[in-house]
């Protein structure tokens, strides 16, 4: 059971709505039609065209959404994709991302970004970098954050003993020092850290040879050096269903994994798999 | 129908070999056992140990093989791995690994590899060098070579026009610049003017999206930046039957996708299946 914070004029003609007034009255709305707790964005909505004018409306509709999650009042938060210039525009947005909002608004410094589907659970370590800003971007201090807020986020979620397993930055893994030597001077001495402090690891292992089905039912969640390592195997996997879910908040946070699409918006070719599978996984974690 | 080029003494216990004295008669003797080009390698197997002694032969049985398929006398190369310790310390073996070697005897300066299974081929642009070296290593020259070899080498295959789909080297391929510039200053315009040689190319593509099912209908080949961007995925969908395909050298080479594995050795648990899909795609290759 869900509910919608928005303007409910910008849904498509026909949703059937059941306005409310507050979260525990979506129960009950829920057998009519999608449940919204309405709020005016100032102007109508136009498919495909960012409008800086609802700027300040989608910012407070995210903040009130957190409170309410916060306060107990709603179990979860499934977030759709926001654009970003559109919100820097219209109301001097001052962040990187959704993620990062969520963040400042959550008190913490440091979240992880998990990709998954029914098949895997990926979180890269770095994200969105240039490549050749990789090796620098991994220090201990980084890979030991998303590693702990990982395991931690796992928990939370109902895993007592998350089985984390973490690649290599290099092919092979390095291969003994022969093509690269992260592994030798840091992964592997932080993992051994790591497991000393109580927690299941295996790795650092090559990134080649960890998605196969058989590898992949050896851990519940791989840690990934960078973004493509993470990625090409979970979209490989499953490119429609894979949800965005926030480690680290406090709170459950997942969202679609995609972005706004403003070239399909209005003409009914946009797949709401991956909302639907956010909404689903949502409702899974916060269930435990 | 193959036939091997080896020490009948070497095989296991009980396999049915018919040794014959030259390529020509392996059809006939196919019915009754395994072919075998009889080459005494001067001492017994010895599963999982190193032995030194044998590398002349080893490197010996290469040749051979190499020179039977110029002539024109076998239809196509699938070799086995080799342990290349063994052959430094038995025969001084100067080469990096056995595709260099054959190269070498091709007379041919560049390669690419290839890795194929029935959903996907990919080939990596640069292969065995720690993640930091790979945006130097990657320059226009390597990638216009490895485009036109496997270009040419699907051609030899009987595609008549490859459509090739090559990644970006950074996250989102760069995206516009944000994440790195490789693709705006080096990837693009190379790509741009191959197809104005009359190469099919998409790309560069965010290497992330390049490889689900509808993704990969689209190409015929993929070209990756770095080893894991493509090991990653192909290894992923397909791990058992792998084949390595070289290309370049002039004949068809392949082998299967794994080491000399010592620690199995002797054991019954090696699975042949990789070695059965080279075998299998060594006679489609060379059949166009």
């Amino acid at each position: 059971m869900f509910f919608l914070i928005g303007d409910p004029s910008h849904l498509p003609a026909g949703t059937p709505v059941v306005e409310i007034l507050a979260p525990e009255a979506a129960a009950d709305a829920m057998g009519e039609g999608l449940p919204v707790l309405a709020r005016d964005f100032g102007g109508p909505r136009v498919p495909g065209a960012a409008q800086p004018g609802h700027a300040p409306h989608v910012i407070d509709a995210i903040r009130e959404a957190v409170a309410l999650v916060q306060a107990g009042r709603a179990a979860a938060l499934c977030t759709n994709p926001i654009h970003k210039k559109a919100l820097k525009d219209g109301a001097g947005f001052a962040f990187p991302g959704h993620t990062e909002f969520l963040a400042h608004l959550a008190g913490v410094d440091d979240v992880a970004m998990m990709l998954a589907c029914d098949a895997l659970r990926v979180v890269p370590a770095t994200i969105h970098i240039a490549l050749e800003d990789v090796p620098k971007a991994l220090t201990r201090e980084r890979l030991e954050t998303t590693i702990r807020i990982t395991d931690a986020g796992l928990k939370a979620q109902g895993l007592a003993r998350p089985r984390l397993a973490v690649a290599g930055l290099n092919p092979h893994a390095g291969e003994g020092g022969a093509m690269g030597r992260a592994e030798i001077e840091m992964i592997a001495p932080l993992l051994d850290d790591l497991r000393a402090d109580g927690l299941e690891i295996a790795g650092p292992l090559p990134a080649d040879t960890m998605f196969h089905p058989e590898a992949r039912a050896r851990y519940d969640v791989a840690i990934c050096m960078y973004h493509d390592q993470a990625l090409i195997p979970i979209k490989t996997l499953d490119f429609a269903h894979g949800v965005n879910v926030t480690l680290g908040l406090g709170f459950v946070r997942t969202s679609p994994d995609h972005g706004t699409a403003f070239d399909i918006a209005g003409t009914g070719k946009a797949d709401p798999s991956s909302l639907i599978a956010a909404l689903r996984m949502a409702r899974e974690m916060a269930g435990r």
